[in-house]
């Protein structure tokens, strides 16, 4: 069974839901997973490392239409683990369905009667998109660490280079949530006149030290497993990338374990688990009870099932690529990189999330307010910490409605 | 030379200090370890699980003089890592001074001329008392993992015998952060009668779902580094506990990176290093440069530092012990735990502290002051993070002095 990306409470909560599910009429029902090759040679991306790459395959999925004017359409950036299947089922006995299936569909957020919505995984990804696990055509190998670097810079022009081959000249919308807001941010700076709205969730115009701090230790508890053996550790088969046996398993387990921390407030940790205990009443008062606490199980869980689903050659180089992103840096300070786009914002925040605060969205605001950009921002109150933009999807909603209306609006009638 | 513990920035910003500072007229000078073997057969300590331990060595510092009347004792508890040697130089050309030797000396927080100090390493350690790295005189062996688990009840009820055997009935005070401020309380609830002042700092009733979830990330570091073999790592020799070359030195180095970010604020992390490069001014783009960022070499430093000092069964040993010390499940509430003892409180929390929150120091406050016992509180507003207790030493100075001083007071007029 695949496994969705959710970085959230959500998976252990949400009992698996029934096949019929897919008869759900707000649900968006069978998809595919499309695949595009871009950049064939002679025409390869040059990378931001000034490196070129291709062919790259990108891996999207679409719900709903897009309409003759091919002014609905929207484009969603994932998170840093997440996929293009972010709504809908694989099959009709698919017991779960995609990262933000509660946004997507029929009258939803992103409402797929109205708007034409495309989701690809990113490169450098593990999900389709051309990635260090995948082969290397110049020497029939696996790329492993011979991958290029890559920059949010680089899967931006990636997927930029998608939508105008699907034939959409500009976006209504491009959305995303913690490493989806910074490609948000991304796009506005790169490619300022493909879209007419930027959304950007719990994010922020550049990582913090602390959250480099913990992407470094995440990395070094993969390259210190021994079985990572320099990034080749694929086995022989050319199979699937996700090879549970032979890669580096511990390391990445780790590395999901302290990410995933980070992803939850301490108040919504200590409501859900507090210091219950997993198995029994009582102490076991023996050092070989490696899990004693309820949270030791759920952190212990959430590493195994992220090893079931992802490689950590791709951990590493996205990981990177999240430290390096920085709009100041690239064009002098933040709001230079937003001078260029008309796009509306709209910003918004999470009381509780301590990877990317309140005050780093505003930063953001405060570049745009500074370019006298159109800019709504709205912090919102949620217990959830980072994973609250994938959990508190009703008040997103609420937004999401008139500021998508408005922007189609004035799309058409400009 | 020795690795004094600081969990600090302070490490790194010291310039290495002149050997003539044991001639400075504030500090204790030249110290020496002392050592004192307890719980003899036939009368070894019976810890919490039931089992039971002895001989147990205990390595201890004094520093001041004992009066005639034998009530101007101290007692330090040292935090998770720390060590007896708290302040004070080892020898005249000791570079470092203790970890704590901005409190304590002449006419310091902790003034040698008034008072006389203790400080002793924990129970389950490797700096001199006993632990799992020690040889099991039942077996001739290191104890490794065979050494029994151990609580903080177990450690307090060790340093509580040490002080009765220094001939001390009645402490003036126990002071500590951190865990050592768990074992604070842990000694006002144990034996209530042995102290006059309980000055607990950064600290709490019990460690959060959070805390107990980044020492799990720790310790699973340590036992997937195939180093560990099962903790019986020490090598043929039977010499120090320290053996940097066969024991899990990535694992551990590990452990102590990602604690450590748990011990800095946000705030200070990005002030200190925030995105600052450290080799170059421009970007690698390269996935083989490990350390890109200060803050990672900073991190770096303290892995390698820290795995120089410090045994990894005792860190596996003494994190368990603090997932599993909560005052509220040993007796039922914790007011309970804290209503036999007369002794005065003085609680002091930090404002950026998130791994020993504020709101963690009032739980114990609100006990004491349901049990009508005498608490004085204070939140100190300081920009370091949990290592706060450790680095604004001035207005804690401010406080102790007339706090010890009424105190002492009291002592002499009953």
């Amino acid at each position: 069974m695949r496994q969705p990306d959710s970085d959230s409470f959500a998976e252990l909560d949400a009992a698996p839901q029934p096949a019929s599910g897919v008869h759900d009429p707000r649900s968006v029902g069978i998809v595919e997973t499309k695949y595009l090759t871009l950049f064939e040679p002679p025409n390869p991306l040059v990378l931001a490392n000034q490196a070129t790459l291709g062919p790259i395959t990108v891996a999207y999925e679409t719900y709903g239409t897009l309409n003759h004017a091919k002014d609905n359409a929207i484009f969603v950036c994932h998170a840093l683990t997440g996929d293009a299947h972010m709504a809908g089922r694989r099959s009709s006995d698919d017991r779960k369905a995609g990262w933000w299936d509660e946004l997507v569909g029929p009258g939803k957020g992103l409402d797929t009667n109205r708007y034409f919505i495309i989701c690809a995984n990113v490169l450098g990804g593990c999900q389709g998109t051309t990635g260090p696990g995948n082969i290397d055509p110049s020497t029939g190998e696996r790329f492993g660490l011979k991958f290029p670097f890559i920059t949010f810079g680089d899967i931006v022009a990636v997927h930029s280079e998608l939508v105008r081959k699907l034939g959409i000249d500009k976006l209504l919308a491009v959305i995303g949530g913690s490493v989806g807001g910074m490609q948000v941010l991304e796009w506005a700076a790169k490619f300022p006149d493909q879209l007419r709205a930027a959304i950007c969730l719990a994010s922020g115009p550049r990582l913090s030290a602390q959250g480099i701090a913990f992407n470094m230790v995440g990395r070094r508890a993969i390259t210190s497993d021994p079985n990572f053996a320099q990034g080749n550790y694929y086995g022989d088969g050319k199979g699937s990338i996700i090879n549970i046996e032979t890669g580096p398993k511990l390391g990445l387990a780790l590395a999901r374990m302290v990410a995933h921390i980070t992803y939850l407030s301490e108040e919504s940790i200590e409501q859900k688990f507090g210091r219950n205990l997993q198995h029994r009443e009582q102490f076991t008062y023996d050092m070989s009870t490696e899990v004693e606490f309820k949270v030791e199980s759920y952190l212990n869980y959430q590493g195994q099932r992220f090893v079931e689903r992802f490689d950590a050659n791709s951990y590493l180089y996205l990981t990177r690529a999240m430290d390096y992103f920085d709009l100041n840096r690239d064009h002098g300070e933040l709001s230079k990189a937003l001078s260029r786009t008309n796009a509306r914002f709209l910003v918004v925040s999470y009381t509780s999330d301590w990877l990317f605060t309140t005050a780093q969205s505003k930063q953001v605001v405060a570049a745009l307010v500074k370019e006298q950009k159109h800019v709504t921002f709205v912090e919102l109150e949620s217990p959830f910490g980072h994973d609250s933009f994938l959990l508190e999807v009703e008040p997103l909603q609420e937004m999401l409605e008139p500021f998508l209306s408005q922007t189609h609006l004035s799309a058409q009638t400009r």
